[in-house]
């Protein structure tokens, strides 16, 4: 018999619901914090979430609402932090809990703008969480297809591989497989510069390449990605397994990645600022390129597809020109 | 200096056409042979194939046709194979020149099914065609592009590194980038794999099976399509290379590839006869299949997707059973 820990589910957005969903299958109750509580009593009058996902109904007597962050923590055993990562520092600043015994699951891909860190070094650094209490969730996963069921893949990345399963089999379902891992390290970066190759996957989309040139792009990104995880991490892992690659294809081939499209619209010609506005938020991928050019300055690794993206969107380059001069790059 | 060399391409289908508008850019005069002098009147009174790509227009006084395969063969001095591969041995079959000292540039992507053998094999043990007189030119490219114009990148395998340079040279042109690999084995077994791929790929489509799952699969095919080929031909080879990994991308992500139209008609219920009837074609992968299968009898290589596939079109599995099992093998 498993025990039962309190899972709570940092986060209101499209992934948030669908963990929500997934786990509401295996496990009685879960916590859910929202920062603001008028959705949370919307949540209540219309057993949805008002904002995203809202064809998923939920049996709100099992889920207990919080609205202060600190409750939330207190009260929980394992933490799903899945809110956007330009606004992790900003929540986690609020905790005055101490967290370095609780387990907290990451299913957030970004860094931490402030301080250039995935979430898992900030949380250590800055919180003392030891990394055998940090797990990490990694697609291929689009929440929509969790909302209708169909079957999707995720892996469960801790260096304790034991919370791994424990984690991995509350998400098990009729429409989820789960694996795990230990690689937290190659997991978080992974799932980070594969939105940082989803922009310029749209880029060259807005730019009028075809799919056969979108073809090499992804064939060189996987292969970018595999040169900077080993090097930051130097551990045996397979970039072509589901949790790499898989990630990388479902972000860059879908047509709703919101990096794509804000890709699409730089390489269409609009400003970094007028697609920001148009699309009424920030891609993860935005933040993701300034953070890994400069994470890069130590590591000195060739990124030529992620250079290509820091140079449009933070050194003012023409987006025809410097994917011209990429093309010469790729192979 | 170049020399010119006479190169002739035999075939007359989308990415025969495609090929001839690359080498043209390059090559004063090319000869081409159509197996029907219908065609050849045709596209001399219209200045285009009349059956594939129409959009492209060509300056026919460049163009020497051919109704005659052993014309074809005496005069050049490459030829340039575009036939789909289950005509290939019925036209060869009229082949009475000794091909051995010619260049065989082959663009066919699949197998001979009356010898389970790839095109190369075939022509070395069937004519004595020395393997450094074989070429192999792979994708991710498809002809529809290249009649627009847009960046496409080939590579060109040879064993005689030299002559795939050679050859390679007279592609390149503003949309066409090439290298070269003198790894003819992999290079085509995997561009036979990816056809069979992308049969999987829209059976899944077909049963509505979502994104999520597609990267999954995609992910583990190229694992497959790797441990395959370095069973057969083990040499240090990058899978992830655009030869392998994006001629997979570009065939299994397109909407518009036979094999991946195929497949879904097979998932959405039709009979395999009906389907072939349907597209008034039989889809290369679907002889691929029931080749590779065989094929593996002496390799016994791990290949669950190709397996499925099998099962499905020649072992009359149901799809959506075939595809559940399927789906328990995958990570």
């Amino acid at each position: 018999m498993l025990t039962e820990p309190k899972i709570t589910i940092i986060g209101s957005g499209s992934w948030a619901t669908a963990l929500a969903k997934i786990l509401l299958n295996n496990v009685d109750r879960i916590g859910w914090y929202f920062r603001n509580p008028e959705s949370i009593e919307l949540f209540q009058r219309y057993k949805h979430n008002p904002n995203y996902l809202r064809g998923v109904e939920f049996d709100i007597d099992r889920i207990e609402f919080f609205d202060d962050i600190n409750q939330a923590f207190e009260q929980s055993d394992v933490l799903v932090l899945t809110i956007p990562s330009a606004f992790l520092n900003s929540t986690m600043s609020e905790v005055t809990v101490d967290i370095s015994t609780k387990y907290i699951v990451s299913a957030i891909k970004g860094i931490i703008p402030e301080d250039n860190q995935i979430v898992g070094q900030y949380l250590n650094q800055k919180f003392k969480l030891p990394l055998e209490r940090l797990g990490v969730i990694a697609g291929p996963c689009h929440a929509e297809e969790v909302a209708l069921e169909r079957l999707s893949y995720l892996t469960i990345a801790c260096p304790d591989i034991r919370r791994a399963r424990d984690f991995a089999i509350r998400l098990e379902c009729p429409y989820i497989r789960t694996h795990v891992s230990d690689d937290i390290w190659g997991t978080e970066y992974a799932s980070v510069l594969k939105n940082i190759i989803a922009i310029a996957s749209g880029i060259v989309h807005g730019l009028r390449y075809g799919d056969n040139f979108q073809a090499v792009l992804i064939a060189n990104a996987i292969q970018e990605i595999k040169r900077f995880v080993d090097k930051v991490h130097p551990i045996t892992r397979d970039i072509k397994s589901s949790a790499y690659l898989g990630d990388l294809l479902v972000t860059a081939y879908s047509q709703f990645s919101r990096n794509r499209t804000f890709g699409t619209m730089i390489g269409k010609g609009y400003t970094t600022r007028t697609a920001q506005l148009e699309m009424h938020m920030v891609a993860e991928g935005y933040y993701a390129t300034k953070s890994i050019h400069e994470i890069n300055l130590e590591y000195k690794v060739n990124l030529p597809i992620c250079e290509a993206v820091y140079n449009i969107l933070y050194g003012g380059e023409n987006p025809a020109a410097e994917i011209r001069r990429l093309t010469e790059r790729l192979r």
